[in-house]
């Protein structure tokens, strides 16, 4: 039996790790992907689930059916975790508190989640550190500092006189996908929309409306003890507000692409984070800017599946149980992500009605999220890595529109 | 509105795919990387399980327990899916054989599973094709052609007369990792392995006992439209029987690397096969001879996850759907995948462990299967990806020691 003979060697540190169960709070798609990362490393995953049908919840170990923001469901999923992570932002951050200070170990921490899911609290929070972002006011909501409509209105106004119509309101909660953003064109605008505000209590904040050169986005991990990867910045396509397309490298110089990473890093250290945070930039008039940052895995780095050595769901997972965070070199010259949205066409598109013509698709990575499809709805998206930017572009978007995408704009502008 | 607008172009053919449910019988590991691999699809799974505990349990969609050759069980599997495949061949032919009369998807079919499930059905079957492999005989079991104990073992002499001592004796079924294959060094051997085999009812084959110069595997996809795609040869090292190491390309001359996919190629045909299939074989005297095979995904190809540009779970999954099949393309020039097994040290070593040391090894993609530990069982893998063979295999071996491995020779060896 030479096997396991004399010269056997035996390593590892028994006692200092072992196995572990991540919580999720909420099962959409990013919960789906940190569970297909998990399970890869063996670690058992619990989500807290709105539905049985969320997109986590074929694939996750243990499944709670109950909303974020109630503190039962929490503290079940809590007894279940070893850590407590989260696939959005529509949290109670008191709640969250109260878990913080009973020993849940919540990754990342409610000192990172205030700022990520208030944009007011993250716009102070970065100017307060130095970092560049617009020009912002802070509003509130109506009834704080004793403003009803007429008088957010005329804050709005008086912000405007301070550069130029338009300005940018955001709803400083609940935002998501282009929603709870709106370009203001005048006092009217302003008005009608804080009408709206103050009648559905939604605290705003206003901005300058940004001249965009390009639109950015950077993603870091960070770990327990500090130490910080990053993947490469990339250059993302919005149409109103959603993303429709990620490009790496896309045309992002490299000085632009480091200048962005330095400050990716400055904003995960300002906000304490532990995890995975996304940075979207503004690059106008050769400046950066702040536009939003997401505390989680986030749609500008799903690339990074098969575009990067580790994914941003692999190290999210490794970072928030405190394992070492593994290299993001990207492992192609180019890549292109194009989401895959729910076709306007009769019955809302189901897009493995697609599947066929999709794969067929040369070099095609076909990510569905197992969503009920409805109409302009985010149910999957398709990676394409290769040496020439055109090609995987237009590699990508055959296959995303084989799925029923509606392209946003004439396919030939991408599919030679 | 400019997003949706009058250049919109949709596409997909709906009604031609649709959502789907692939079944799986059995949930070990292979089972577990189906499913993360159908879930990154979109496609929903249901294993049938032997016990909750099963590596494929915690993520599959549906986990039905139940025995593998219980008819019940395999007809609500079926009820529940598609298309069912498989993730071992402990299976009862003629069971499936009614399964598949009364119209249940078996990918691969029934025809397929016939060679794959018993050794000396697989030998008659590529031998007849003019496939090759050792010199052989299939002795059957004690009772058949009226043979006693005595009279296998006397079939054994003659048939070592032939050639010489020693010979190579199998379990035509049951076997696997090494377990049901026996070095017969003279007539005693015969008799006491005879003895024990009528008494179990263990179906024999013996074979000449071949001089290998190296071990070799490749791996085919196949579509149900007979479309095949394969994966380069690797070379595999095994101790006792066991794989241990996959090196991509490892020490193979890409002229017996071209050989041995075409070889695998006629075997995939010959077999009538759908889905993947790993041939194993044995390259003696510049000759190249099959030793094994396996119609699923086997250890000899978890390599591709990272190192190629589709895994042959992901072309598994599209090939029992009938979906088209992905690239195969190595997306490194090198590759060493090692697997990670209990240590034999108290406790039977739990790989989880030694999660931060084997993490914190560069480019280490580190695989557990969530399987109860035990000494000497496969409990996960370790892959590698890189420019330099040595590296490669070091980086590899030490994160697999990390969590655990009992490495089978000196360390120095690899480990530079």
């Amino acid at each position: 039996m030479p096997a396991e003979g004399g010269s056997e060697v035996t390593g590892g540190r028994p006692g200092t790790d072992g196995p572990r169960t991540l919580g999720i709070v909420g099962a959409g798609q990013l919960a789906r992907m940190m569970v297909e990362a998990a399970s890869a490393l063996g670690i058992r995953t619990a989500v807290l689930a709105a539905g049985g049908d969320d997109a986590a919840a074929p694939v996750a170990g243990e499944v709670l059916v109950g909303e974020a923001t109630d503190g039962r469901s929490l503290r079940s999923l809590a007894a279940l975790s070893d850590v407590v992570t989260f696939d959005h932002e529509q949290v109670d951050l008191r709640l969250l508190d109260d878990l913080e200070r009973e020993g849940v170990q919540l990754r990342p921490a409610v000192e990172t989640l205030r700022v990520a899911v208030d944009k007011g609290e993250m716009r102070e929070r970065l100017a307060a550190a130095g970092l560049p972002v617009p020009r912002y006011e802070v509003l509130g909501v109506a009834g704080d500092r004793g403003r009803g409509p007429d008088e957010l209105a005329a804050a709005i106004a008086a912000f405007a006189a301070q550069g130029r119509w338009p300005v940018v309101a955001k709803a400083a909660r609940g935002g998501y996908d282009g929603k709870g953003v709106w370009v203001l064109d005048g006092e009217e605008d302003a008005r009608a929309l804080c009408e709206d505000a103050v009648r559905a209590g939604t605290p705003l904040l206003v901005e300058t409306h940004v001249d965009i050169d390009l639109e950015l986005a950077v993603v870091i991990a960070r770990g327990r003890d500090g130490t910080s990867v990053s993947w490469p910045p990339v250059e993302t396509a919005q149409v109103d507000g959603v993303c429709r397309e990620v490009r790496y490298p896309g045309r992002l110089h490299p000085d632009l692409a480091d200048r962005a990473t330095d400050l990716g890093r400055e904003v995960a250290a300002v906000v304490g984070l532990t995890g995975v945070l996304a940075v979207e930039l503004f690059a106008s008039s050769g400046r950066l800017l702040v536009n939003e940052i997401a505390a989680r895995p986030h749609n500008s780095a799903h690339w990074t599946i098969e575009g990067a050595a580790t994914s941003q769901f692999e190290n999210h997972v490794r970072a928030v149980l405190g394992l070492p965070l593994g290299d993001t070199s990207p492992v192609a010259a180019h890549v292109a992500s194009v989401n895959v949205f729910g076709s306007t066409s009769a019955g809302g598109g189901d897009p493995s009605a697609g599947m066929s013509q999709a794969l067929a698709v040369r070099g095609a990575h076909v990510h569905l999220y197992g969503k009920q499809p409805r109409p302009g709805r985010k149910l999957g998206h398709v990676t394409v890595c290769g040496d020439d930017p055109a090609d995987v572009r237009a590699r990508a978007w055959a296959a995303a529109r084989a799925l029923g995408t509606p392209v946003p704009f004439p396919i030939e502008a991408v599919v030679p």
